[in-house]
């Protein structure tokens, strides 16, 4: 079968590689209904982490269980599922305390850029819908299985209560997507910081009630004056970047908690600044398999349309070309057609 | 009067000082029942802080008011009080969102290892007690002034619940008040991490359940161990270096909070290590006014005697042996007779 391989920074291609099967008897195979390429596959695909042998790219993934091993007890052939990009048992200590994606067991999915995936731990890592979905929904229950789920620990993460008003640093799909959690957590104010009329209008769309389009010191007080001096009650860090990461402390209030998600690269925090910002922080891989029933339930019942943050659509071939149009911000999330 | 006056490091002096004065409408003049020098003031007194001019020491107080400003409404001439180590309003929205140690009037209090002592915006700062209190009970509400109010702050930030397994970085004063705070908050269980036969035993009567005397990675191991590998589920980081700080992050659980409130020197977090280790933190100067009314509280009803932390007491002309009681570790906390 044709699948996603990264040679090295800016060189990803669409290839034969070998069918998935199954190799330990927790496992179960899936056809993929469809496939995406994530924020986070851009960082080796811009050299940024270091690749030092191919890579079996995509870990975003929904579809049907055709196979599963002799282990494997609440999922079947013919299901429909959604599971984590982490790879979880769901049933150790951390699992049983809601951080997944800290399993003793954990792995972060790859191969699913292709039309059929292994994914290991099927047990702790699939959920499967009661039925199967319409096709129209299809985007948005791939979209639980990363970037909604990671918009959502952002926010979770942070704290966002009714009525408090809540800062998104970065208009990437994640920030997109905590803007959206945001609102469901039933945020007051949302302050969306975004400098792309594409994005801003989905900001709008998912919640948003302020744009703030200016960065650095500027977007900064641009949110102070926003928040009458005060700051953001919660603040999403989705970038993870020092500057935005900096930028995000300085928008929050004393005492608010900043949910990051994005990757930090580069980002180091002096203890006595942040002690003095008086600024709380918890972040990290986000534990989807926590929000996944939710999550599903959300979309099923069209209470939420995450899927509408996948602004290009391309078949498996076209991949390289997926990657070249997010990382020029041509697109904000490419979907694979597998 | 007399009164305690830094120098520069290792030198600090009890000489003449001038009687305070009410300089603000807000003000009050307290004549103190008590005094105490703080882990803190070791920092000035080590020379790890700069010192670049007088100092007028101290910052923990509690007695009797004996003038107010004219704009002063809820304090009078006659009451006992105790008030915070941080100035504050009590009515700016960070305070009314309880981060009074971020107010935006904030000041740090000074001046109060002497008999009497001004306390900025009175009204903000202190509290009350319906009556005068009896003698024996002057260390405890003392020791709400700051040790107790920043040992409780480590153990709010940290989100300690009922049931929990709770670890303690640093046996100093306000790393045994922590201890204390986190049993009132129900902790199921309590690590010390002391290698002071002293100090643990003082931890072991707030409510430690287990000491671990050793640091590093071997301290982080037995935590570990305690734990059946999982770590603890709240640290209190009541240090302040790097060492103490990586050694707080690693003991806990992934998702678990720290409160930190030991002021950091010399700490530097990696955002990545931060990411992955998934643990949340909150520090910062604390709050102590929002806590106040219920530790107060705690204490004239005799459910908790924090004011056991005081292991040595001297009279206010020897104070420079209570700081160097303290500094070499002969004294957990001096209390001061003025």
């Amino acid at each position: 079968m044709l699948g996603t391989v990264l040679y090295g920074p800016r060189d990803v291609r669409c290839e034969e590689i070998p069918e998935p099967k199954i190799l330990k008897s927790t496992d179960a195979i899936i056809r993929l209904s469809a496939s995406c390429i994530c924020g986070s596959d851009l960082w080796p695909f811009r050299g940024l982490n270091d690749v030092t042998q191919l890579m079996a790219m995509g870990h975003e993934y929904c579809g049907v269980v055709e196979a599963v091993g002799g282990a494997v007890a609440t999922v079947r052939p013919g299901q429909f599922v959604v599971g984590s990009f982490c790879i979880s048992d769901n049933a150790c200590p951390h699992c049983r305390r809601g951080f997944q994606s800290s399993c003793h067991q954990r792995e972060f999915m790859t191969g699913a850029q292709a039309p059929r995936a292994r994914v290991p731990l099927a047990d702790g890592t699939l959920v499967a819908t009661p039925d199967m979905p319409p096709d129209d929904l299809i985007p948005s229950l791939l979209a639980t299985s990363d970037v909604l789920g990671t918009g959502w620990y952002a926010a979770d993460a942070a704290r966002v209560e009714p009525g408090a008003t809540v800062a998104v640093v970065g208009d990437g799909a994640v920030g997109l997507m905590g803007v959206l959690a945001a609102k469901q957590m039933g945020a007051g104010r949302i302050i969306a910081m975004s400098r792309h009329k594409t994005r801003q209008d989905l900001a709008l769309e998912f919640g948003a009630t302020d744009i703030v389009s200016e960065r650095g010191d500027t977007g900064v007080d641009r949110v102070k004056a926003l928040t009458d001096g005060i700051g953001a009650d919660s603040v999403l860090e989705c970038v993870g970047t020092n500057d935005s990461m900096t930028q995000a402390i300085r928008c929050a209030r004393p005492g608010a908690m900043i949910g990051y998600v994005g990757v930090p690269h580069g980002v180091e925090l002096d203890g006595q600044w942040l002690f003095y910002s008086q600024t709380g922080m918890l972040g990290g891989p986000a534990p989807v398999r926590r929000f996944l029933p939710k999550l599903i339930d959300l979309v099923l019942t069209r209470k939420i349309n995450p899927g509408r943050v996948f602004d290009l659509t391309l078949p498996l071939a076209d991949v390289a070309e997926g990657y070249r149009a997010m990382d020029e911000r041509r697109a904000i999330k490419t979907m694979l057609r597998v």
